[in-house]
């Protein structure tokens, strides 16, 4: 409500569809950049260090600098982390398989990073951390997901909103919107914070 | 994945995409029912009573008759729980505001109860909950969201998938899709136990 428009540094349709439901005014603008990230880095701090290096590449591009100075950015990176190791979106089919059969029965955790840069100086930053336990799900449930779905854009290889996710998953604890890639309603929070 | 066809005893727009997300096969078939139920039900026997009386007026309709003998009937109810208070569906654009006032900064109880009739004879029933923790959201926020959704056919005065449950949820411990209305990877199970 009466909140300035933002930037949004993500291409990804489910975190525009997050700030339309949260009626938040945006617009986007993305530039590719390396979702590498340093050895030794706790795995919340991996998702706020990709999402920073996202938000930073659109502050110094010509495009942002022409619609709006000192727009605020929201950049956001979403890992899927099992057994303390992180899970990256798949290689292929067989590797979109393979992680889902590993999911399968158990608790993994899903972490989005967000980075708000303000007036080209301060930075907000956390990171949002939701539990999500998989049923039990078959290798043919897999394969014909991953064949229908191709999840390939997605880490941990599935969308909690697709079939496996909503015939798979047992339940969660945290934001269901941050396992869909963006926990809004702390985005909301930390904007409305900044007045 | 290759479900016998359900009938679904419920005309919510929500229930009816939640199966079709999970890809079961489903026609609609509905009848009024009364929504009262006996005092002295604890909590979550009080959505199962109310679907069995749904899901019992379904089976002896005429429009089930013809249809297919014997198919499987799935009906549901959802209720809130606030300090163990059944909250229902708003009376009017006061009590909306009232009730959502009342959520405001809690933990409240989403409880949806399933009856599965299958093959006229045996029943399946269970109750689904999920715990939901609302951020403290203003009146005037409050008042926004009831004046432009309208979310009088909804108990406890909200959708989460709507502007008021997007921004002002802070997270859940449980099935998500229970919240939405239909609790529906565990229906799922119950229909491939009946085979």
């Amino acid at each position: 409500m009466a909140l300035q428009r933002v930037v949004l540094a993500s291409q990804s349709p489910r975190r525009k569809q997050l700030l339309e439901w949260a009626e938040i005014p945006f617009d986007i603008i993305v530039r590719n950049t390396d979702e590498s990230y340093p050895p030794g880095l706790p795995t919340d701090v991996i998702p706020i260090h990709i999402a920073r290096q996202k938000a930073l590449a659109v502050k110094e591009c010509s495009e942002y600098k022409m619609y709006k100075a000192n727009a605020t950015i929201v950049a956001a990176d979403t890992v899927v982390v099992l057994d303390n190791v992180i899970i990256g979106k798949p290689k292929d089919r067989e590797d979109a398989i393979d992680i889902l059969s590993s999911l399968s029965g158990k608790k993994h955790l899903v972490i989005t990073g967000v980075v708000i840069l303000h007036e080209g100086e301060n930075e907000t930053a956390f990171a949002d951390i939701t539990e999500v336990w998989f049923h039990p799900v078959t290798t043919s449930e897999i394969a014909y997901y991953v064949d229908k779905y191709r999840p390939f854009d997605k880490a941990g290889a599935y969308a909690i909103q697709e079939y496996i996710g909503v015939t798979g998953i047992k339940r969660i604890n945290g934001d269901f919107y941050n396992v869909m890639g963006l926990p809004v309603s702390r985005v909301l929070q930390a904007l409305n914070k900044l007045g």
